[in-house]
């Protein structure tokens, strides 16, 4: 039995070279016929069909959920009795939309690693869908990283993966426009960098802190920095922001978010209490 | 000769304290008299003029930078001669504006820490302005934290200040984000914390990566993820953020940010381009 890999991108290659890597069976298809040809000891297949013939787990690493629907629509009537684990970056509702639509064993994972982290120490992810197939392919999923299964509703890796990318991309967002900001005084982003990656780090340790406060609604208990603070602190953020000729629009929501709950009259609340703009509305 | 303290918030009162701690004279002035009594073996001046007769460093740390002129404006003819260690949060600008405006030595300060923090290990203050007041109240300077000068404009520690802090405040309004979608899940903010506080921190590790590509405009070169890849992704997590009924407020500027490098043509450059959306006009 061969393992199927759909999808030679960077992460799909990744994933097939680490299996093969192992010594497993590997049968690989890309829509672009040029991207699987260099990799030695995997079958490369012509076509989708050909591709699912080895009878193993059909990987499946594409662009988005779009992609999917491309790739595997076609040759849907042949999932029956097979195993699909989807790797491609989807939403919660999009992964439990193709769980329900075809007619084989579904297991979504996210992957918290880019693709030269594939089967090293620091590679993580997180999976979520028939929990049959998360113990049957352990072996498998394990060879890519640490793996986490989250529950039987195929959407919560989603959910993970994208409240993580979220503060991720949040982050990388506000480092860059603070290296804009001291860019106009002539500092490199490295030197910069040297400060802020330590300082981002330690402030990471303390978002337990704001968990805390957030998971038992103690907005007003002792030791909060105010949202009367907080409020003057980012004032003056995008006050200097304009000063140093760049776009505060990366911050400027969050001081938005801390308004909302002043103009509400918890002024005197804790910071963390911003959480209560952000709330689902679900 | 007495080391004047002009506020006591928290933060002021913990400058103080601290240095009152080490056997140094200290004497306060708090706007509300309630706020300076229980301080012990402090001298407590009713007036600011009378707070100014100790002769030594006056330390301000006010709200905000209206607090300052409030308070300073009215002695601002005992101030000749004499040396002005200004704590209060201000703008780049508005450091200039105070450095110029009283005939004093001035030096500005900007406080990495919280007020719990102030006199311990993890306490950083940033300074710039007059090198001479750095160097003569250095030992004042070093009870509070570690002491970094930055150079002789006033406003130097402002821009490090303020860079390093749009980081952390986009980071926690991202991370806000993602315990609410996870909430919606009925999964805790404390147990997202414990996932998304370690990664955070790895994350601001890879940080240097970014910051090398920036300061060399090596967009194209390899190994960067794509600004395609990141628009596909962010696409992604707003649309997961309507499915989790959490406004994506926060996240979308960063979107935005991509998006516009994408329109001039840049799609198949790596990700730190938006920087280039960011620059300074200056
Ligand atoms: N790279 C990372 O760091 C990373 C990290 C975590 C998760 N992921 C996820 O992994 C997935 C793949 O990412 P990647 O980095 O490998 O992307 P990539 O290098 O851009 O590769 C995309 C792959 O999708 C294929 N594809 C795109 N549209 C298609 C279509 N309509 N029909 C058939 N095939 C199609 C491409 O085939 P062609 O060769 O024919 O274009 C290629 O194999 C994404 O969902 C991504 O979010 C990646
Ligand atoms: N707390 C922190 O974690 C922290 C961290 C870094 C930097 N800082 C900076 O330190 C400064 C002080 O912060 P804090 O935490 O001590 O704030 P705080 O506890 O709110 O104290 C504010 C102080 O300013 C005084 N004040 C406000 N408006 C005034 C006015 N118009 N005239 C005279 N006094 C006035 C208040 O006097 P009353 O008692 O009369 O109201 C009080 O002494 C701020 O600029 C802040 O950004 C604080």
């Amino acid at each position: 039995m061969s393992t199927t890999f759909l999808g030679l991108g960077e992460m799909g290659r990744a994933l097939a070279a680490t299996t093969s890597a192992a010594g497993e069976p590997v049968t690989v298809w890309n829509r672009s016929a040029g991207r699987a040809h260099p990799m030695a000891g995997v079958a490369v297949a012509d076509s989708v069909p050909e591709a699912l013939s080895g009878g193993g787990a059909i990987v499946v690493c594409l662009f988005d959920h779009a992609s999917v629907h491309e790739v595997l629509d076609p040759v849907a009537s042949a999932l029956p009795g097979r195993t699909l684990i989807n790797l491609t970056t989807t939403t919660p509702d999009e992964a439990r939309e193709l769980a329900a639509r075809y007619d084989a064993t579904y297991l979504q994972g996210a992957i918290m690693a880019v693709p030269a982290m594939i089967g090293g120490p620091a590679s993580q992810l997180f999976y979520s869908g028939s929990a049959a197939a998360y113990e049957r392919h352990r072996a498998l999923l394990d060879r890519w990283g640490s793996s986490t299964y989250f529950g039987a509703d195929a959407g919560l890796a989603s959910v993970y993966d994208m409240a993580m990318l979220t503060g991720m991309y949040t982050m990388i967002g506000g480092f860059l426009q603070g290296a804009a900001m001291l860019a106009a005084e002539g500092v490199s982003a490295s030197a910069f960098t040297a400060r802020q990656a330590p300082f981002l780090a330690a402030m990471a340790g303390q978002l337990a802190g704001y968990a805390a406060t957030v998971d038992d609604r103690d907005y007003a208990g002792p030791g909060q920095q105010s949202l009367r603070f907080t409020d003057a602190a980012l004032g003056a953020l995008r006050r200097a922001s304009v000063e140093q000729g760049v776009g505060a629009d990366v911050l400027a929501p969050v001081h938005e978010l801390v308004r909302r709950q002043i103009d509400a009259g918890f002024g005197d609340h804790g910071t963390a209490r911003l959480y209560e703009s952000l709330r689902s509305t679900r």
